[in-house]
């Protein structure tokens, strides 16, 4: 057991939020979230959509949209708009093809270029440079969890009604531990263990298709021990202002399909989207929800 | 770059195979190799094939059948054969169920009480059990590769027309760091990258399911970059009379499909059945096969 003090990259509590707050907007539930509770907190943010993969309902607001190869375009419209805070939400599941960036017409080209070196250095380096150039044009950078903390997951324990068994403890300790080791190669951030062995990591696939593979692999009979755990944590290297691993109600639909008897995620660095209809789907399910701390890397 | 000689559990040279061998048979070409060469040699191997897995051809000498719950009877049909040598060749794709194995009539309860000691520890514990059970009967374990030397992976090189480029030695390095890893703590023994990122990760679904995976991301557009690397090797701990990493035809037909430029394969712990059909493939698609030597870990 580590304390938060302890960790490498912890959420840190931060100055008060003042001025307009842009939401860039990649898929999944999370910008709604953050729009929602911006708008419940007095805001009126502006919606940036990445186009491709934002929801259509952050289309109804105050928005703009951009592509993924046009963030060096992205600048020019937090200025052009008066924007204090910028919010990255959501994930990018398209990844883009290097060479259409280079395309003329893209905005702002320092920032372009500084971007394009960014696309060389896998998720955790683009991320990081691209909230370095944000704030490189003196605009804050917050994390969704600090909009919205209660989707962030609370201290080590239980948050459902079943708890984990013996098996599903030693299944958590091995996706446990593959599921920091390819975090820490910036390759995922989920595993699977079935029987005390990992059957199945996390690449660019995503949480909802691994899990779909291994309710494959049970149909073939390729996997006959019963339950099963995933796991999802942070990367150790983690920024905790983008990326932020999630789970939602369809991360425990799947694991209901894929035959496991539980989900464990790592306290204070994942965020639970929907976090009481979550819960409510795992209790309906029998499924257990664990959060736990990740050991210290040295 | 390191020597045979610095490696963990190279293959090393053994004395003289004399007696009659069995051939412990799961799924794939590599039984069907050995029982080939043997039969050249002169021999007249006794097949012992595991229901549900070993190739219909098999059947066709001189042969048993068992089932991968009923291991505890293998020691007995060795002894009632006359066998003196056994290779475990092919690979096991149904896990079999714990509780499966402890049904009466399993034969050789000794054997079987360790064969179901070794289940918990997954393949490569299990492997050595079941190795070391043979062996204290008296019998010798050979590694398919004493049998069949021209299907072993030559020293570091380009057996294809086509050689690796720049991009490609990037994909490579990236690939087979996470390979080496995952294969440390008995996962998989491949991954696959692309632009200089691992896209997967080879998990129970085998090799061929991770290609058609990456197929699916490309068809998909999850990913856009060009080229890409499959690498496959032995575990770091890999016991080498069983399970060494293998390719084939079909591994390139399914890279091909991947949009892989390549295949890269560590040097001397990884077969390659139907070695000239596999060259030949992968030169009509004008895909590259390198063999590399893995670092020495310490």
């Amino acid at each position: 057991m580590t304390t938060t003090a302890n960790k490498p990259s912890s959420i840190d509590k931060n100055p008060p939020i003042t001025g307009r707050t842009a939401i860039v907007a990649g898929n999944g539930l999370l910008p709604l979230a953050v729009a929602e509770s911006l708008r419940k907190q007095g805001g009126n943010p502006l919606i940036i959509a990445i186009k491709g993969e934002a929801q259509p309902e952050l289309y109804e607001g105050d928005h703009a949209e951009i592509s993924i190869v046009e963030l060096g375009g992205l600048v020019k419209i937090l200025k052009a708009e008066g924007i204090s805070n910028v919010v990255l939400a959501g994930g990018i599941r398209h990844r883009p093809e290097f060479r259409a960036a280079l395309r003329p017409g893209n905005g702002n080209l320092i920032a372009l270029l500084r971007f394009l070196r960014a696309f060389r250095l896998g998720d955790d380096g683009l991320l990081r440079a691209v909230i370095a150039t944000i704030e490189s044009y003196g605009f804050r950078v917050l994390g969704a969890h600090e909009i919205v903390p209660d989707i962030v997951a609370p201290a080590p324990g239980t948050i459902t009604r079943k708890r984990a068994d013996g098996e599903s403890i030693a299944n958590m300790k091995a996706a446990r531990q593959a599921a920091i080791m390819i975090g820490s190669l910036d390759i995922g951030q989920a595993a699977v263990a079935i029987g005390r062995r990992v059957v199945a990591l996390e690449g660019v696939e995503g949480t909802d298709a691994m899990l779909q593979r291994v309710a494959d692999l049970r149909r073939e009979k390729r996997i006959n021990r019963r339950g099963g755990v995933l796991v999802k944590c942070a990367k150790p290297q983690q920024e905790v202002r983008a990326d932020l691993p999630a789970i939602g109600v369809s991360t425990v639909e799947n694991a209901v399909k894929a035959g496991l008897k539980g989900i464990a995620i790592e306290a204070r660095r994942t965020l639970i989207l929907g976090f009481s209809e979550t819960v409510a789907a795992a209790d309906e399910a029998g499924l257990f929800i664990e959060t736990f701390e990740q050991e210290p890397s040295s």
